[in-house]
This record gives C-alpha cells, structure tokens and sequence, in this order.
C-alpha cells in the first residue's frame, strides 16, 4: 500500500502514467469508508485526539487510515503534520495506516496526492479514513470538499474569543469538539453554549461562500471530549455515526461525493492550465514588464493579459512548428 | 466616445487590435476620476437615486457618467439596466453620459467591457463615474472590484430582514443607503440603527473571504435618503467626498486601484485559458463520457483532468502540425 501511494506521490511521468492505471483499476473496489476530516489548531490536541479515536475504532473491530494535508508542507518542505511518533499507541497497531502529508506541491497538488493516498486505503479495505489538517489557509475547505463528514476541534476558551475563528470554518463544521474539556469544565461548559448558539445563528442566516450541507437533516453538533482522559469518545462516535446514517440514507452522501469529485476535476483542469501557462517560455518572458505596467498603469489590465494570451498560444504554435518543420 | 465603447465592446479581432491600442493611448488620461459602485436589488430606486445624485452633482459643476453591469444580460440578451428612459432629466444633460450594461458574455465579459469604458469615459474627463448593477451571483464583488467605494442601496424595512442580505455584500459596503426613507419613517430610522449595528459587529469579527478595506480609517456609515424628495443627497455626497478625501491622502486609493488592475489581469488570463480549453474540438469530444466517468466513479478526477489536459496540448499540436504541414 506504501508503496501504491508512493507511486502516486511520484511527479515522474511515466510513473503518473502508471499510476493512473493503477487509480483506475482500484476505482471499483473505493468508496466503502467514511471519510472524516479533522480540524484544528495546533496545540489543540488532534494528534491526541486522533489516536484515541484510532484506538477505540480499532476496539470496535473497525481498521483506521490516517492521512494528513499540511498546506505548510509545500513552503517547508516538511511536514509539521502526520509524525508517526505522535502517534506511537496507534501506529503500531497493524489495523492502522498512518501516512505523512505529501511534503511538497501547492496545497492542490498536496490534496490531490492525499485524495489519491484516500483512495488507495479505501481499495485496501480501510473502513474509517481520518483526513487531518491544521487551520492554515483554505486547508479546511480542501479537507471538507474531500470527506463525508467535517469535525472542527476547538480549546475549552474558544468561545470566548469567538471572533478569533475563522467564519468560514465554523459554517463547513459538521460537528464541533471542545477538547481538553478537562483542563478547565467550565470554561467548556461555557464555550459549548457559545458555539451552539453560534452554530444555530449560522444556520439560519446561510453562508455567503460555502455550500453547506443540509440543514433539513442535521444541525451541527458540538460535544465535550477529553482524548487525553479517553471521555467523550464513545459519544463523539455516535454523533458521526448517527450523521453518516442519515446523510447515507437521503442520499446526500452519494450527492457531496459526485460533487466533490466533479469540483476536484475542474479543479485540477484548472490547475493544469494555469501551470502550463506559467511555464510557457515566452509568458515568462513578457511576463515581468507587464506586470510592471499594469501596475504602474501604462497598459489596460485586459491588454496585458490578450498579450499574456496570444504570447502562450503563439508559443505552443512556433515549438509545434519548428517540430512539425524537423 | 460612444464610437470608442462600441469598438470596446465588439469581439472581432481586427477590433479588438484597433481597442488595445485605442486603450493604451488613453490610459495617461485616466484615473482622475472618482468610481463609485452602486449596487441594490430590483425595486430599491437605484434609477432614481442615481438621476438625482447626477443632478445634484451636475450642479455641483462636475460631469457624470453611469456605466452599468448587468448580469442577467448575459442570459436574456437584453440589458434590465442602463436604460436611458429610466433617467430622463439625467440623459439629457449634456454634462452626463448614461451607458446600459454590454449584453452579451459572462458576467467576467461584461464586466471587462465596462471597465474598459469606464477608462473611456475618464480621459473624456468625466469627474464621477458611477458603475450600478444588481444584486445578482456575484455581480456586487464585480463592481467592488473595479471601484473606490461600493455603496449598497437598501429598503427601509431592510434592517427586519437582515439575513436576506447576503452577507458578503454588506462586508464590502462603505456606505449603506436607505432610499425610500420617507415612505416609513420609523422603519427606515429603525433599520438605520440594526444596519449600523451589523456593520459594527461585522467590522469586529473581520470578513471571511473579501479584502475590507482598513477599518483604521473608515466605519462604514448608514444615512438615510429619499431620492424622491430629494432629501439626504448632500449628505450622501458629503460622505462619499470624506471617504474619497481620506482614502487618496492615506495611499489606500492608489494601492486599492494597482491591486484591482493585476486582479483583473489574472483573472482575463484564467477566463482566456478556461476559454481556450473548452473551444478545443478533442476537449469537447471527450468531456461529455469523461464527466459520465467521473460522476459515475469509474475513473479518478485527478485521471480524467490529466486526459483532457493532454487532448488540450495535443490537440494545439495536431492543429499546427496539419497547418504547418501544409
């Protein structure tokens, strides 16, 4: 399995090549797991959180795959995130598989190895997949527009400083966990209120970016847990559990899946032409003038980018020629 | 000047040529003006607030000019805006020039369009030119993007409704209206006071996904107008004229502006390449069974987005091959 993901990993093309014959004759055997992306800052626990729920899982008779996105990856080259050693109870564990974030790329290339690494768990008979992700950036929307079901873990005195949580995040949480409820009860007590009637107000004014789930069905959970004391597991399982049951059954489930993999097409279309466009020799070329002239305004914006247009054209023209003329 | 918007505006190539170039002699002549964004649904009076406000300003001695995007015309063929007849005392003062939405193209199209005839209408030396759309899909963003202030006409019963407002927009307000006050006193005073409530907590809790700008320097007001009656349209242009003093004596104008133009370069680019891709003739024979695949699970996003990536390149290549063959 390792060793499928690594393949996947690889930027080489022929082994992109083989690699997408591979993604494709493992598509028929994917999709059994439920896909859980887990949110969080760091120091809010979610390695603790994390193998106490591997751990319990596992109890239940369940096998557990551990992935991880670290937008930060890219820029450091190494990922702060998917340590095995946090881990040490679960990654011994032979009903476990816990992978590292992809350690380089944009966070699209970083999601895709991950999306790809989900698939490959999903084909190996995992029944739980863990998407994790720190709250950096738009890694939460990447780990919610992959999974069936998004968890966001907040310390015990988030509530009151509401304000210092990303709006966005807070509208894609499907179940909110106050962690460490222990250090401080009531302060979790506290800030369990506050997000619930947070999370209530949300709901009913919408979301201005985000397509959340329906409401019709579910309304955002939060709970209490203690992972370092093992409390609130059991009840955090249910809560998934009982979500899953329901978006399963309305056929929501198989809906945010079609549409999640609709998105992630487009996205790396999208992605792809972009890039393209960036290593085309002669936009390079033109490229730093212009945007010194557009920013200095002696070119209209949309002439600069015709020019940017016609230079990427032009250019797969004149090398498809000077091939063609050999 | 309606001969310069119209060659702007037409998509045929030898056109287009002459436009950029027409454009790049203008630009010096630019930027002089104050752009002001206007955005309200159906049935606030924008048409009467804007008549109003360009009667008032002509008599201030300044020229006005009123550009319009409309979304819907990209569907419907036919601008719901712009038109001269709505402003009948305004359209024939020869110190206002009154411009309907293009109507045809996406709403990055039209937007593009009007950006470029906002620069015409600057070198002509108009001093205010005001860009009203309607709040529709992302329609407000569009024009918040291309002005230096974004000011949202509402209802006076508004304030009882908040969460019909889409939340995005209020963040990117500067000055809120409320027109029609004197229908209903008590309601447009009330609605006053919730509105600038929201805009308080709004401006605390920051913004999700827009760039405000820098509530250092502004809170965005709430006045209340009747278009009508004619009442509450010195204040409003004392209140843009404070803004527009402020923002250009701190820098935040210029830096506002610069950001917009490499904004709108980019986003040319993506809309040229996404153009690009889905006029290539191997693009469009496969995507129909690709879009199947995926949606059906039978093949990875990331594999479908890498096959239609490579049709695109490939078929560029054919393309010149066979041309450059012959």
């Amino acid at each position: 399995m390792a060793k499928a993901i690594t393949l996947l990993e690889s930027t080489r093309a022929d082994h992109r090549a083989q690699g997408d014959e591979l993604l494709t004759q493992l598509l028929p055997h994917t999709g059994k797991a439920l896909r859980l992306g887990i949110s969080g800052v760091p120091g809010v626990g979610k390695s603790t959180f994390i193998e106490t729920l591997g751990l319990y899982l596992i109890g239940q008779g369940l096998r557990v795959a551990v992935l991880a996105i670290d937008p930060s990856s890219s820029v450091s080259g190494g990922s702060i995130l998917g340590d095995k050693t946090r881990m040490e109870h679960l990654s011994v564990r032979e009903e476990a598989y816990i992978r590292p974030s992809p350690s380089s790329g944009t966070l699209g290339g970083v999601a895709e190895k991950t999306r790809e690494a989900m698939l490959v768990c999903e084909a190996a008979g995992y029944d739980v997949v863990i998407v994790e992700t720190v709250g950096v950036g738009q890694s939460e929307t990447t780990v919610w527009g992959m999974t069936d079901m998004f968890v966001l873990l907040q310390l015990p005195n988030a509530g009151d400083e509401l304000q210092a949580i990303k709006k966005g995040v807070m509208e894609i949480a499907d179940l909110v966990v106050i962690n460490k409820a222990d250090i401080d009860p009531n302060a979790a007590t506290r800030a369990q209120a506050q997000i619930t009637s947070s999370l209530r107000l949300l709901g009913l004014h919408g979301s201005a970016g985000h397509e959340r789930h329906d409401a019709s069905f579910w309304q955002p959970k939060v709970l209490q847990i203690s992972a370092l004391a093992g409390t609130g597991v059991a009840e955090f399982w249910a809560a998934v559990t009982e979500f899953n049951t329901l978006q399963t059954a309305n056929g929501r489930r198989a809906a945010r899946r079609q549409q999640q993999n609709l998105a992630w097409m487009w996205q790396r279309i999208e992605a792809g032409l972009k890039h393209a466009f960036h290593q085309n020799a002669l936009v390079q070329a033109r490229l730093p003038a212009l945007l010194a002239d557009v920013s200095a305004g002696r070119i209209a914006a949309s002439t600069a980018a015709r020019n940017l247009l016609s230079a990427h054209a032009g250019q797969a023209l004149t090398a498809t020629q000077s091939i063609a003329n050999t």
